[in-house]
C-alpha cells in the first residue's frame, strides 16, 4: 500500500469499520432465518410446539450474542487502530467470514437438537466460534505488537486487558468444543456464559 | 469502561447508533420473505388467493409499522443521550434481539392464521411487541433517571413526554396480547392503531 | 416537533437518509432470493433450463432496476429536503414499506410466468409500483409545495423537473399496470424503459 | 446533471459509496444462505455429511472471497474518484446488479456440484465474475480516461496499477471460464488464486 498521509488512513479505517459493521449487523439479524415455523398440525399443538423449540432458541440465542459481543471488541479494537495495512485487511476479511458463516453452524445445532448426532453438530456450532476468536487473536496481535497499527495516544491499560481476553478466548471456546462432545446443551449454555463474562470484561 | 473524552463518546454513541439502524433496517426489510407465494393452481384463482392473504398482511403491517415507531423512538431518544455505559450498551443488545426476533413470530402469526391455534400465534407475536416495549422502557429509565446518559441541554418536556409514551405502551401492548387470546383479529388491528397513536405522539 | 435548531435538522435528515438508503439497499439486494435455482433434474439440461428462465429474470431486472431509480431520485430529493416534519416522516414510512415489499410481487411474477395467471401476477407486478410512484408523488409534494420543507437555495429548476416527472411517473406505471392485463412481458419492457427514461431525466 | 460546487460533489460520491457499500455487504452476507442443512437422516452420519459439502463450500468462499476483493477495489477506486456523472451512476448501479446476484449462480454451483452438469454450473458461476469485472473495467476506463472524473490529485502510479489489473481481470476470469467446461473444481480453486493474487496487487 501506498504512502498516505494521516488524515485519509483515518478514513480508510472508518470505511472498513462502516463495512465491517454492516456485516456484523445483517448476519446477527440472518440468523433469526434459523427459526422454524412449527409445520400447522393438530389443534391446541402450537403452543406446546413453541415451548418445545426452546433448545433452537437457545442455539440462535448462543449465535446472536457471540455477534454482538465481537461486534463490541471489534469495535473497541477500531477506537485504538488508526492505520490499515494488507495483513489487517486480509485478517478482517477472514473475521467477517467467520461472523458471516455463523448462520450456518447455528441452523445445523438447530435442526440436529433432538437426533443423535446433536453432539457433532454442536461441536461445529462451537467449532465455528473457536475459529471467530482464533482470528480475532492474531488481527489484534498483527495490529498492537510494537504498537504497528495503533493511535499514539492508545491506552496500555486497555490494550493489556485486550490482549489478555483475546488470548483466552479461543481457549475458553476450545473447552465448550470439547464439552459438546459431551453435552451439546452444556456446550451452548457455556457459550452463553462466556459472553457475559466477555460483556463484564470489555475495557 | 474507562474515563473518556466527550468527544470519543459523542462517536461511541454514533456508532451504537448506526449498528442499531442496521439492524432495524433490516429486520424491517427481512419481514417480506414472511410473505408466501401462493402455490400455483387453478388457473383464474391467483387474484383471489392474494385477495385472501389480507390477514397475512396485516399481521405483517403491523410487524412493520411497529419496527418503523420503534426505530422512530430509539432515533429521538438518542437526541437526549450523549453517553454510553455497560448498562445500556447490554439493554441496548436486548432491544435489538427484540427486533432482531420480531420476522419469526409475524411468519408463526402468518402461518397460523387460518389455523385453530391463530389465537396462540396472535399472542406469541404480540408477546414479541410486549417484550420490545418493556426492553426499551427500562432503556429509557436507565438512561434518564437523574440525567444519568442524558446530554446537558436535554429539553425537559420532550423527556418527561417519553417517560409517559415508554411506561403507557407496554401496557397497550399487554391489553392487545389478551386481546389476541380471544380476537387474533382484533389484536392486529389494535397493534396497528397503536403505532399510529405513537406516531402522532412523537415528541 | 419541538422547534429545532437548523443544525439538528440537518442530522435529523441525515439519519432519515441513512435508515432509507439501507431498506433501498437491503430490498435490492434481497430479490436475488426471488431467483430459484432449477431441480436437479436429467443430465444436459441445467443450460436450457437457465436459458428458459429468462422471463424470471426479466421481472426481477424490472424490480432491480426501478428500486434503483427510486433511490436515485430519493437521493435527489433529499439533497433538497433539510427539514423533517411528522407528515414527511409518515410518507417516506409509506415509500420505504412499498420498496421493502417489492420482492413479494417479484416473486409472484416470477413463480406465475408460465402459468395462466400470469396476467393477474403482472398487474400485482407493476401495481406495487404505481403504489410506490403515487407514494413519492405525495411525499415531493407535501415536501415541495410553498418551499415547505425545502432548503433556501434549491434549484428552481431542479425542483420544476421533479415536479413534471414525479406527476408522470404514476400514469406511466398505470398504463404498464392496464398493459399487464393484456402482455405480462410488455408490461415488464414498458417498466424497463420506464426506468430507463427516468435515468436520463434525472436532474 | 446540474452543476455543483466542489463540496457537493464529495458528498455525492459519499452516498453512493454508502449505498454501494451497503449492496456489496449484504450480498457478500446472503451467500450464506446457498450453505444448506444436511436432511437429517441416520444417525452417525452427520460428521460424514458436512465435510462431504466441501465443494459447496469452495463455491461459497470463492464468491466469498470475489466479493470482498471487488470491494476492496471499489473502495480503493473511489478515494480516486471525485465527482459523479450520470454514466459512473449507470455504470456503478450494472456493478451492483452484477455483485446482488452472485448469490444466485452460487446457489447454482452449489446445488450441481454432483450433478453431470457440474461444469455447466460453473460456468454460469464464474461467468458473472466474467461480467462484473468487464463492468468494473468500464467503470474505471469511463472515470480515468483523460482524468474525467479524478480528483487533482490522484497518484498516477496508482491511477496505472489500476489501468492494468482491472484490464486483465475480465481475461483471468475468461480463461477461468474456459476451465470451468473441463473442470469445475479447476475453476473453483483458479477463482480464489486469482482473489490471492488481486489482493496482493492492491496498490
Amino acid at each position: 500500500m501506498q504512502e498516505i498521509p494521516d488524515g485519509e488512513r483515518r478514513t480508510e479505517t472508518a470505511r472498513l469499520e462502516g463495512f465491517s459493521d454492516a456485516v456484523f449487523a445483517i448476519a446477527i439479524t440472518l440468523l433469526v432465518l434459523d427459526l422454524k415455523v412449527p409445520p400447522p398440525g393438530r389443534p391446541g399443538l402450537l403452543g406446546e410446539l413453541l415451548l418445545d423449540q426452546w433448545r433452537e432458541y437457545l442455539a440462535f440465542l448462543a449465535s446472536f450474542a457471540t455477534i454482538g459481543v465481537m461486534w463490541m471488541y471489534h469495535h473497541k479494537l477500531f477506537t485504538l487502530i488508526n492505520r490499515v495495512d494488507r495483513t489487517l485487511l486480509v485478517l478482517n476479511g477472514l473475521l467477517l467470514l467467520g461472523v458471516a458463516i455463523v448462520p450456518f453452524p447455528t441452523a445445523v445445532a438447530a435442526a440436529y437438537v433432538r437426533h443423535p448426532d446433536a453432539k457433532v453438530a454442536a461441536m461445529f456450532h462451537t467449532g465455528t466460534f473457536v475459529m471467530i476468536t482464533v482470528i480475532f487473536r492474531l488481527l489484534w496481535q498483527h495490529a498492537s505488537s510494537r504498537n504497528r497499527l495503533l493511535a499514539p495516544g492508545a491506552n496500555p491499560r486497555v490494550v493489556g486487558v485486550l490482549n489478555r481476553i483475546s488470548a483466552v478466548a479461543p481457549i475458553l471456546y476450545l473447552a465448550s468444543f470439547f464439552l459438546a462432545s459431551v453435552s451439546p446443551l452444556g456446550s451452548t449454555l457455556l457459550n452463553s456464559a462466556i459472553v457475559v463474562i466477555f460483556v463484564m470484561l470489555i475495557p
